[in-house]
């Protein structure tokens, strides 16, 4: 078994010492999920940095569109991540993506080789724009784009595909930055029949 | 003289028909800087994602340290965003650098070959750190953070280091994604002494 | 749920067909594992390339010495076919991994960036080696091997180190080519102790 | 303000020690332009060499035709020298693009991302073959020369794009091997209208 | 004249030492080339590896089809050989192909630059998907095979162009890892016209 | 045998109607070498281009110093138009520097991989920093070029380093974008001791 790794290279107040409104949250997550992801801990050292990141990551991902799912979002993330080589991003958002699409393979398989994963073509098309932005945004065009509205996609998912890729570029590099490694949790979360 | 281009590629809401805090905060910028920048006009048609984002931006760049002073966080957005080829925030950022920096000629000379630009060792330290978190950001490492501090950045400086790539990661990305377009101003803004 | 994927784009013969040296063989693996691993099945119609396939897996993998455990070598397979993005050897050598060091979390770390996986100084040299020789072999050098034997692995570990890179990058390939999908069985294995 | 830099990392002789037709060449440009670029001083401790030099710019820059006007040629300079990261060229050759495209912005666009850069198609499809050759000159093919005739230039003019492009690779690694600096005076140039 | 190098980094044995049907097969190598090849020499010590080698070797490369030669086969190898930097693979299959192909110079220029090479249409498809599996296997589709089997190759040419560059790629890993060299004879195979 | 390939995908005038410099240069070329390589032919139709190109040619590759022999000037070339994949470069100099060099394998190891020829200390350090000035050009440092001084190098040979470099980065786009084949002769120069 290996050691157990600081969860950030930076500071980790206590979470007596934060701001009500960051406290309040992180037990409303806590609650809902049954332990705190490490990023909510890492980012609480800069109380304004950290209500900007949840503000911003809940206006792109609990959202669900005929377009863009939950589960579509959350692929969305497990794939640029995986660009980044983000472990973090992979392990927690390939959990929540295993749950919200109800697959324990998905995630994997998307993480390693989105390339070829059993995805609807909207879901190849959206992946390949997703990367390209992620890895070499100078070379998406607004005819990827069109090709996305093509695929079913409204303008309003459009922009979401490409705020989410930006948005996660940078949670990834934060967290590359500060080390934070994934709670143990994330690990099997979704991957073993509820009730098993 | 070429073809003016739209502001973004997604839809720019009249600004009478934005939320009243988005409005004023336009009409305090827009009376200090005597326009207004476009990525205010390109973020406003989502008032949550603009808002996280304008509070990130002052939480990280309105912040004059020892270690790293206005006009160095505004060198490290150039060189990064010009690893990203992000024409709007080179330019933007260009001139507030060569305005914080006082300078007419380092702005342009840190976004074409920051390692050559006639730099103290401390900001070629911080570059080196900044521009490879940017393109590859797995390479970073902790005696990277630690050349830094040895450098006499403090650890919060070494986080806002960390922090302004990262938050420019998604700047450059939006950018890029929006096609957004630097207002004119800006190309000329602090090349010319005041009163000339 | 996603759809099954075929197990390869070329043909797979019924096990009825095979030689009996091949139907032996997979029949023993099968009794051991529990299935039979997807690679057996996509390599069958080439019997004398199978027969050398296994043969060098077998000579490089089923060794443990003192500097280069089984758990570290599958490691060592496990980030070099992450750095070429190849699905079926992450999976399957990372289920073997989570097994053969007795850690549930080690292989996916190692997987999406191992350069911050908790491990000893000693592995952390064999996986900058062996994933430099797997996606820019040129630049490795006779010191970076002097380097492996001061950690303490002998002339036949570093050689085992090349050889199960290289074997890995024909694997790697071999997968690539012919779309191999990971067995469903070898997501799990490892992540739930035995006896739950 | 930052310090001054040297010209250059190799010696640069006085004026007065040349020989006389280099002498007279650098009177003349200096009469026209009010200033002695860099380069020319730079070059000029190695006269034959420095001839040859001033040739081939002189054979491929100072050409006007409906195919690829002056301006033009400059903007290839300018989009190629920036992809080598060259500070000289892209500031020298920006200044001189401001100038003869009579626009203050659209070299800064070329230099930073010419592809969002408001250009003509022809202009584009120049680009595109123009920077592949710059960095990646294997990859340009027969099909590239042929959809350039498409857009209207003649043969001659296809060269002109191609030699253009291998003068600057020499240029750009010349000015990066010497770390050739910019005059001040060409920051400024064709950013204002004249009389102003 | 350069110094003469060790054949490889690893313990070469004495001949005599070798198991039987390894001293066997190198005799009769030798007797057919006038020298034995140090890859042969190389191996021996790992006499298993060895085999499977040779084995996977004769399966691939002793073939002749309408869809892919001898030769082709070779081509193959000196392709993606180069494309790995790999010393003794583009000297020892160049010699090779030379002698397939009955052609002095096709060996050398697919090596340089097999985009301009005379190749027929069929070979260019080829050696298009060959290079792409060794340098980026996960880009190489399901179309690119479809496109071969366009260009006249069955099923089982297709799987041995895959296996082809797969073999090689270990190959050429091995061979830089044990720095082998070529031996002299290569060089000038095939390069004279035999009676000369 | 392969189909001749036509010299250039650009006008090659007839010999006779070239002006007489040239004709009178051609001549004693090809009375030198038993026949007049390509590029000479390739760049006729451009006579002040073709004039500058060999001037260049001529101040740097024609010189022996102590710090940087002709064979020397030859294998830079050679190691950098690999690294560039231009055929005609290193065929035609890979000729040349067999016969400078006296030694009928260096130029082809060289170009495969100059890391691992046979080469003395001083020639490793140049070719480190060729190579580098030649595929990444803002990488080549202050320090590499103390570093070069340190083998014995002057002043004039670090030059000469870089301006070798930087004309070939010129002549190899030059020669793709012509499409450039080397002549016959070139691939079996200094392969066989004269009076052979």
């Amino acid at each position: 078994m290996s050691e157990p790794a600081p969860i950030s290279r930076f500071p980790v107040p206590p979470r007596s010492e934060l701001p009500p409104d960051l406290q309040e949250r992180f037990a409303a997550v806590e609650e809902r999920s049954g332990f705190l992801p490490n990023v909510f801990a890492a980012l609480s050292w800069r109380p304004d940095e950290a209500r900007a990141f949840f503000a911003t990551h809940d206006a792109l991902m609990d959202k669900e569109t005929p377009g863009l799912s939950k589960a579509d979002r959350e692929l969305i993330v497990v794939a640029t991540s995986a660009a980044n080589d983000c472990l973090y991003c992979v392990v927690a958002h390939g959990a929540i993506a295993r749950i919200r699409a109800r697959d324990p393979y998905l995630a994997d398989q998307v993480a390693v080789d989105w390339r070829k994963a059993p995805l609807p073509a909207r879901m190849r098309a959206v992946l390949d724009v997703a990367v390209r932005l992620a890895v070499s945004p100078v070379e998406v065009t607004a005819a990827d784009q069109a090709g996305l509205r093509e695929h079913g996609l409204t303008e309003d998912d459009v922009w979401d595909v490409g705020a989410i890729v930006s948005f996660f570029a940078l949670s990834n590099r934060l967290a590359h930055f500060a080390a934070l490694m994934p709670n143990p949790e994330f690990y099997l979360m979704g991957r073993v029949p509820k009730g098993h």
